[in-house]
Formats: C-alpha cells, sequence, structure tokens
C-alpha cells in the first residue's frame, strides 16, 4: 500500500481527465432551459465544428460512444439495407452487431485483429455488391490499436451513392481526421478519449450526402433521432435533458483545444505515441498492430507472459493503470494510451511500470532501457523549446 | 504549451495535494462551535499524538509553520533569556531573528550552510552559557537539506534545566522523530510538508518540563498563548476561529496516516530518498548536505550551471516544479522534496526531467542512467510485494 495511494490511468479510454476541468464540472448545476445554458450550447456548437472540421452541425447525446454509432444506423438506414462492415476488432464486431440488432443486412470485409483494411479491398466489395448503402468503419480500432486508410476510403466513397460512417471514438481529436475536406459522410466520436472528459457524451455529425440518407431512412427512432436534434437547435436548445455537467466540461475541454490548435494537439500525440513505440522497441517488444494509430500504443506480450497478473500487479501496487486485451487478444497485448490528461513526463512513469512489471514477471530486459529512449525523443523535442 | 499543462509540484513545501483530500476540504464550510466539529477535533487531537509520538496535547494554529515557532518562543521565555540557537542554514537564521525579535539573548551556534551540528558542539555550548534556558533548532534544516541529530541533542539536554525546541516543520511524519521517547520538550511542525495539506496550519506540543516552563514565560503573548488553547481544549474547542477546511482536510490526512501506519510512512520516504540519492550520485552530481534528511534530496549544481533558468525552463516547459536555494545557496542548488502526494513513480518523472534539464542547459550526462538506479531500487523494493 502506498502513501496516498496515487494513480496513472493509462487505459484507452476512461482517460485521465484534468483537474481544472474536473472542478468546473462540480459547479452546481445549472437549468438547461434557461437563456445562459443556451449561450453554451451555442458556444459548444462552434467549438465543435472546429474539432470536427466542419462546416455542418455537430449534434450530441448523453450516451456512450455506442449511442452515436446507433445514431448513425437508425438515421442513415431502412430496414433490409446493405452495409459493408470492416470488422478487424471489437469495435468493428460492434457496427456488425448493431447492423443486425437493426435488421440490415451486414456485407463483412473481415480481417484479422491487428491489421488495417486496405483501401482496394473496400472499393472491390462494393463494387460486388452494388446495393450497398453505408461503409461502417473504425478510424482507430481501439481494441487492436490499428488506424484504418479513411482518407483512402473516402477518396473511393466520395462520388457513390453510399455513405462513409466513420467511428472516430478514438481517432478524433488525436490525428488529422478532416471531415469536410475528406469527404467523409458521418463522424462519430465520444467524451472519454482525446477529449479528455469523463464518459457519458456522444457526438455525431452529418454530411449534405448523410443528410439526403437520413431523409428516407425508414428505421425506427425517438432518442437518437437526428431530425429532433436539428429541430431543438433551431431554438438553441436540446430534444431531451442534456448532460449539463458534462457539457460545461465539455466546454471548458473545447476552449482548451481550440486556445492549442489541433495542430499543437495533434503534434502532442506525435511525440508521445511516437516515444512510446522507440521505447517498446528498444525493449525487444512487439508494436501488435499493422498501422498504429497515436491514440494508443499496443503492446505485444511476450511468449509465456502472466499478462493479466503483470497488469493487476501495476495496478495495485505501483498504481498503473494499463489495459489488456479484449476478448481473442485476452492476455495477450498491454494497451497504454496517450489520451488523456498527460503530459510528456508521463511517459517516462508508463515506461518504466512497464519495465518493472516486465522484470519482475520473468521478462528480463535492462531496466531503463526504453525510458532512456523516451528521454531521448523528449530531449529533442524540447531542445527546439529551447533555442 | 502542453496539452493540458499538468504540473508536478516537487517542491519542498508547498507539497502535492491529493485529490481526495483537496475534494474533502472543498465540503460546505461547518460552524466551528457545533458539536460536529468538537468530535472532529477529539478525533484530530487523538490523532495528532499518534503522529507526535506523545501522550501530550498537540495544539494547532491557523499560521504558516513559523506562528508555531514564535508560540515556541512566548510560550517558553523572558526578556534577556539566554537561549542557544543552531544556525546552519535559513531556518536556523529564523530562530535567530526570532529570538532577538522578542528580546531574547541568542548565542548562535553558527554552521556552514550543509552541515550538521555535532551533540558535542551543543554540550559544550551549554557549558560555556550555563544560563541558558533553551535549545533553539530544527530536525530538518529545509533549505539545505541537513538532519541534526535530534536524538543524541535530547540525550544531552534531559536532564538539564532547559528545553529542547526542534522545529521538525518539514521532518515529523518523514522519518522517526518520538517526542516522549527521545525526551524532545518541544516539537513543531506545519500542514504543508508531510502532511501533504495546503499550508495554513501550525502544529506544536509542549513536555511536561516545557509546561513547566510556560508558567513562568513572561513574554507577552495572545493569539498564540498556550493557555488560552489549553482552556479551549477543556471545552472541546479552540480559543479562535480555527482554519475550518484545513483541519477537516487534516483528519482525513491523520486518518490515513493511522492506517497506514508511521512505519510504514518512514519506509515510504526512505525509499524515496534512497533511490533519488543513488540516481542523483549515478549522475555524477553531489548531494549538498552533510547529513541528508529523508524529506528532500539537495543536489548540488554543478559548476557553471545556469541553475536558475533550468529550473524556470523545467518549470514552465515541462511542468515540472523543483525548488532552488535560498539567500546565499541562490543558483547553487536543486531541492527535490519526497513530501506530499507523490507515489513511487513520481520520482522516475523528477529524474528523468532533472537528467533533461542538465543535458539541455550543457552538463552533460548519459540520459536514463539516474532513471535506472530509480527503477533498481523500485524493483528490489516491489520484488518483496510480489513473493
Amino acid at each position: 500500500m502506498e502513501f496516498l495511494e496515487k494513480k496513472y490511468l493509462f487505459t484507452p479510454g476512461p482517460v485521465a481527465v484534468a483537474p481544472k476541468v474536473l472542478l468546473t464540472m462540480a459547479q452546481p448545476v445549472i437549468h438547461h432551459r434557461l437563456p445562459e445554458f443556451s449561450n453554451i450550447l451555442k458556444e459548444i456548437r462552434e467549438n465543435l465544428k472546429y474539432l470536427f472540421q466542419t462546416e455542418k452541425e455537430v449534434y450530441f447525446f448523453a450516451s456512450s460512444g455506442t449511442g452515436a454509432m446507433e445514431a448513425a444506423i437508425v438515421n442513415l438506414f431502412s430496414p433490409e439495407d446493405h452495409v459493408i462492415v470492416v470488422s478487424a476488432g471489437k469495435f468493428g464486431e460492434r457496427w456488425v452487431e448493431l447492423a443486425k440488432s437493426f435488421g440490415l443486412n451486414p456485407i463483412i470485409i473481415e480481417l484479422p485483429w491487428g491489421k488495417a483494411v486496405k483501401p482496394e479491398n473496400v472499393e472491390e466489395f462494393i463494387k460486388k455488391n452494388p446495393q450497398t448503402k453505408g461503409i461502417l468503419i473504425q478510424a482507430c480500432e481501439t481494441s487492436t490499436g490499428v488506424k484504418h486508410p479513411i482518407k483512402e476510403i473516402a477518396e473511393i466513397t466520395k462520388n457513390k451513392e453510399l455513405v462513409l460512417v466513420v467511428d472516430a471514438i478514438s481517432a478524433l481529436g488525436v490525428y488529422e481526421l478532416p471531415m469536410d475536406a475528406w469527404g467523409i459522410d458521418v463522424v462519430i466520436a465520444g467524451s472519454q478519449k482525446a477529449l479528455s472528459l469523463p464518459p457519458g457524451l456522444s457526438f455525431i455529425a452529418f454530411s449534405e450526402k448523410a443528410y439526403e440518407f437520413t431523409k428516407k431512412a425508414k428505421l425506427p427512432k425517438y432518442y437518437f433521432s437526428l431530425q429532433k436534434e436539428k429541430k431543438a437547435y433551431q431554438k438553441d436548445t436540446t430534444a431531451f435533458t442534456p448532460a449539463v455537467s458534462l457539457l460545461i466540461g465539455l466546454r471548458e475541454m473545447l476552449k482548451r483545444i481550440r486556445e492549442l490548435t489541433l495542430e499543437k494537439l495533434f503534434e502532442h500525440y506525435k511525440i508521445l505515441s511516437f516515444a512510446c513505440r522507440k521505447a517498446v522497441e528498444a525493449l525487444g517488444l512487439e508494436i501488435f498492430p499493422e498501422v498504429p494509430s497515436e491514440s494508443l500504443t499496443v503492446v505485444k506480450a511476450p511468449e509465456g507472459l502472466k499478462t493479466g497478473e503483470l497488469l493487476t500487479f501495476l495496478r495495485t501496487k505501483l498504481g498503473i493503470v494499463f489495459a489488456g486485451g479484449q476478448d481473442q487478444l485476452k492476455g495477450k497485448i498491454i494497451r497504454i494510451t496517450h489520451m488523456g490528461d498527460q503530459s510528456l513526463m508521463d511517459l517516462t512513469v508508463a515506461i518504466s511500470a512497464l519495465e518493472l512489471g516486465l522484470n519482475l514477471f520473468g521478462y528480463k530486459i535492462e531496466l531503463g532501457k526504453g525510458v532512456k529512449l523516451v528521454q531521448k525523443v523528449l530531449y529533442e523535442y524540447y531542445k527546439k523549446s529551447l533555442f
């Protein structure tokens, strides 16, 4: 038991939330139908457009990210519609489950977990299935840390009569994903990832083409109805009671991101993920995903390592919380997020803990070897800011 | 500018306060004359005895640590009294200033900053000055990181007609300093050090012998009057309005310390200070104090290093806050505290930042060399808890 049981949350959602933001959210609750809240709402809507890099409205729900995924399905499609789903991890599978639950016909591009889809693969599936109404995909597959080639896929779908629906829950705000410029039709996000907020809010934006689809969509909807939210936005309010405190936190985070600029934010994640990968490689470990996302670093657990026990030990004794693998990856990977309230220096802690844990659980590596690599990357980075 | 500007406070007071404790203090203020508060007071008094390792009452003031130092002076002495002061740093000098301000005659054992007093030195001074009424000393001289030999000095003063007054502001709760067992007459503490609270509370406890002294003390007093506080304690209250929110935080911290046990708490600081020193030595740097305290590690700045600029850089760019030297030590030392809300893993951050800063400011050392030493110490420590 340590003195004050300080914790480091390195899980890919929820992520650590900055104390300043937590305190903002701890202010007395305000009523959502008052002019005061309408003004907050206007500010949030404006800044969400900046984050999504879109001219369109961004809608939000009091729900987990899955809520916005469901909102995409029910607002875009009709029963029996054919959709192509890229399934290369737990969240790809979630698209499949969602599609099935609402009576769609999912055509699955199934890939081994950890692989990124090839754009030509998507193109081929579209050709073979001309009746396809939409492509459902993740920008970053959180369960494997893989980054799918959204820009290239959008090039293919842009001028076709189908919508590209991107679950960007662990990608938006981490790396370049400009909705309008790339021609993505639907972008979905969540509060508990790059927005560095607690879970409880989901986001969704629709392109012009996607709006046309929503007019023809026949699936039943109520809570996740885009039309209801659209009408409410016209009166500067929301259709249902919004998650007021989370939105107060969101306003703070969006303000912070806008002040910092997306460019700087992306640089932050670039350095963290680059330094982390260098460190992991220095320890003789493999990066699991084929094309790694800057959102998190997923490390392949060495053969024979008791990964579950190691993670429990790090969590309970060192206060360091990493995530393991889900389903078929259980025990096989270690996931270290770069999202949330982390300074660049925190990576020293993450890698130091990883080195200690691996050694304690029998995978002998030279202590400090990975940390040194992190320091080298940070040294080069800080040198620039010094001169 | 980093994303959320996360900060690490490694200064030897104030120190980082645990969020859980901050939240406790953020609860609505309660009135200090109600039974509810009397009960809190009883709990605090009981647990303060545990912390001070005394059967006597421990009093507190809404003041900085200096307030309790003044309380010692005005409650123990009369004008013209002779006191021996061990002055080997900024806080030794504070004793001298306090003694002079209240018309005492300080006899100064002056030592170069960074040195620890020798017990025989104190004994000699007492012999040469038989009129001496008290010894004023620091347990840990925060400005230099030195630890004075309190146990040995108490052996000398125990059976003499003078009081040993120990400013233990940065020592109590960090390492063994049992007031009753060692026969220390007055122990002084502050909230913003090992108690890991914000500044604003000071503490003082008197031995039986010290109580006898207070009866004859003629210096004028009001706010810091022991008699007033004693009377108030009999009615389960305080003489003046207490710092309610800080006391609520204190209750929480004392509870935590009691649950953890002093033994474990001392072990925590032992590991942190030991690992830190090992790391500093590995970097080819010198530890400044002759006898280092476990409260903080004071590093001698290498010749020619622009220490002030380095510390500003670490603070503004990396979010790492170390303390420099005061007065004659300005620019010559770097002080890294081990007190406050720190996990053992935080030391990785401190040493990593020190290494980066030194390299960036021209003192070339191998990156990671110190961190590795920290990891080795932690490895041995955690290995024990694993098997």
